[in-house]
């Protein structure tokens, strides 16, 4: 049998009951280690399960997934996965390749920040797509997750933002080279995600203070300041509220409220240790929300004014 | 301290390793027992945690909080969740008093039907905003959820439909007459679903065979089925893709794929016992996608058939 199993969030109890007992009875345990980290490294894990653990990394698992499923029909081997088996990455590939080989599986699920995000309090309900926000390099500033971040807001909808990180990576050179040597691993900053996005905004246009963006707007009814025509206007960051959520499910788990601009403006270490993640607040936002978040803002007052102004909630 | 324990989808065993150890420490376990079901009863729970659970109802939650949370600030109280904590309703209400009373808190996360749902194999990115289909009444027909499946649509996006629950309902007449006298919890079905979506949409209207919707509409040059303007075109029934999922995470577990019509005129037996959901698939769809979720479906020809021509999915 080949067990597919989520490990929660931050360590190793944070796997279930019924995941644990798959482990242990397990000839081969793998560590899906690229698409996400826990707070402890493989060795708390290997003492925990009394186990010892095969970390799996992106090209074992695309190229060498026989391996890993090798004499799964009389054995059992688990697959572990940070957060659910399913968040990052679906693992269809895996699957399809297990029933191909007649080997059978059981999909064991845990949390994952798909769903933990709820901590922050908006009600999963009105959140959009999740986007990933990439590291931009050079020569590369991918934007399309920009255009899915106005989709949502024109529906009035959160998003959740997954900051890049990046894991066993190569250097340019050494991908050519062909040399085995990785980089650090790198974890993204909010302020680095907040700062990648203002700068695929187009400059404000001039305002007059006493005027905001969706009065000069004569095509919509809505009040939004999202729904706005202008291109520079569609996100304004004094006037767009977020949460950052760092090291979800962990005793050390760190959430910080405010405008994207506000957030822009501190030090990263404010936000705690990764990973971290943000949401874009969208406008189906209640005061029940507004007062849980509010306990994290960076300026209550004016979380409290931004959310009456530009959101409309009303007591 | 105040422990909000998710406890996953299925049985006693889905909750993690620290969730259980939280329990067993605890004075007090409540149960919330009215947005979800596990697969079990309570008495299987209380034989594995060695505790007593006390079932706390929709208006002990929201009316009795401060029994749930007395002398929480000096033993320990479990809160238990099915799924997880803040899948179908956030308990902001709760943790708030509980700060209010200087009681502190800790979330022990856990998969929902919201993350889960990933075992379908479409990604995670690609849902929007999360719907719950009601059951209607003879007198009440809500249909505002038909909107959000609409706008998810119009985005390409996969919408996953949560079907409704009656548990510890009072009929009008008990309720008018204060007698505290229940109804025998029913679980909405995937026909019953499907059924009351179809009902809401006006009647299509004639088509010539070789003409799609999308050809006679002139203001879009997506291909998209759903962004045509007639009323009665924006979803058709034979040519849209929806998957469910019955008792995610549970050995039981059932998923059955093909078109709206299709899954509407199959037995309710055909979808395994409650509880059940429903994905309505949108056009970020993948062959990998299609060919994970053909293993499940109700005429494999005619699911490739439309994944190919509407969807446009190419291998």
């Amino acid at each position: 049998m080949l067990y597919l199993i989520g490990l929660g969030l931050s360590d190793e109890k944070d796997v279930t009951v019924r995941g644990l007992e798959a482990i242990k009875k397990s000839e081969r345990v793998y560590l899906e280690a690229y698409t996400s980290i826990l707070g402890v490294g493989k060795e708390r894990l290997e003492a925990f399960y009394e186990k010892e653990i095969i970390v799996a990394d992106r090209d074992m698992v695309e190229t060498e997934s026989d391996a890993i499923l090798e004499r799964a029909n009389e054995v059992d081997v688990s697959f572990l996965v940070v957060g659910d088996p399913f968040g990052a990455t679906t693992h269809s590939d895996l699957l399809l390749r297990a029933e191909a080989l007649s080997i059978p599986y059981v999909v064991i699920h845990n949390a994952s920040v798909m769903n933990a995000v709820g901590a922050v309090g908006l009600a999963l309900y009105n959140y959009g797509q999740t986007i990933s926000i990439p590291y931009f390099t050079e020569s590369w500033r991918p934007d399309s997750w920009l255009d899915r971040i106005r989709e949502n807001l024109s529906l009035d909808l959160h998003t959740l933002c997954l900051l890049d990180i990046k894991v066993k990576e190569q250097s340019i050179e050494n991908l050519a080279r062909g040399r085995k040597i990785y980089e650090p691993p790198r974890f993204m900053s909010v302020p680095t995600a907040i700062e990648q996005l203002l700068s695929l905004l187009p400059p404000p246009l001039p305002r007059k203070d006493d005027e905001t963006s969706t009065l000069s707007d004569p095509t919509t009814t809505d009040s939004s300041p999202f729904t706005a025509p202008s291109p520079s206007n569609w996100l304004d960051p004094s006037r767009t509220l977020c949460i950052s959520l760092s090291r979800i499910g962990d005793p050390s788990q760190t959430f910080v409220s405010g405008t994207l601009e506000e957030l822009s403006h501190l030090d990263e270490d404010a936000f705690g240790g990764p990973l971290h993640s943000l949401v874009i607040v969208g406008k189906r936002f209640h005061a029940l929300e507004r007062d849980f978040a509010r306990r994290w803002a960076v300026d209550k007052e004016n979380w409290d004014r931004v959310a009456k102004e530009v959101y409309g909630v009303r007591d």
